[in-house]
C-alpha cells in the first residue's frame, strides 16, 4: 500500500503465529478486512503470510479510530476466535508513522 | 518477534514489490539482517515474504540508531542493488511504537 496520506498518522503492526486450526480463518479475515476498510479513519492495510508466520499492518487516522475499531463488537468476536482456535501467539504494537518514502520502478 | 525492551522505541516499516530478478537476493538479504543485528540500538526483526509481497520491520532503540544503520556504507549498497534489480517498488516508514500487547497460549 502507498497511502495518499501523509504522516503522522498510526500503524497497527500485528505479528502472529498460527496454530493448525484453519476453521473459519479466511472466511472471518475476508469479513474484518472489509468492515476495516469501512471504519472511520481507515487509511490501508497490508498482509503478508509466510509459513505458520503472519505480519499484518493496518494504517489509521488517529488513536481514536484504532480504538472504535478495536472496541466493535463483531471484531471483538474475532480477536476471541483468534485466541481461542487460529494463534499460538500474536503481539500487536500501536505505532505513530513519523516519516516515509518510497520507490517505484 | 517478542521483545523486551518497552515502549517507546522504533519500528522501521519495510514493504516492498519485488522483481523476477532474485540474483544475489538471498546471500545480501541474510549478511544484512547480520550487520544489522550487529548495530548499536538494534532490538530485532520479523520479515514474512508471499509470493512478490514482503513486509519486513525492524525495531531500534531510537532515531539515530536508524539513521546509522540507513548510511552505513555496505547497507547504501545493498540499498541501491535493491532498487537496481530486486524491487519494483517499496516503501519505507519510520514509526514510533508507542504501546504493545501479546498473547500467547
Amino acid at each position: 500500500m502507498t497511502s495518499k496520506i501523509l504522516p503522522p498518522y498510526y500503524a497497527v503492526i500485528f505479528t502472529s503465529i498460527r496454530t493448525d486450526n484453519n476453521q473459519g480463518y479466511a472466511q472471518t479475515a475476508e469479513h474484518m478486512a472489509a468492515l476495516a476498510a469501512d471504519q472511520p479513519g481507515y487509511i490501508g492495510f497490508e498482509s503478508t503470510q509466510e509459513g505458520d508466520r503472519g505480519i499484518s499492518i493496518s494504517y489509521w487516522k488517529d488513536l481514536d479510530s484504532i480504538k472504535n475499531w478495536k472496541n466493535r463488537a463483531d471484531h471483538l468476536t474475532a480477536q476471541k476466535l483468534g485466541r481461542e482456535k487460529w494463534y499460538k501467539s500474536y503481539t500487536t504494537r500501536i505505532a505513530k508513522v513519523e516519516r516515509e518514502y518510497s520507490y517505484q520502478i
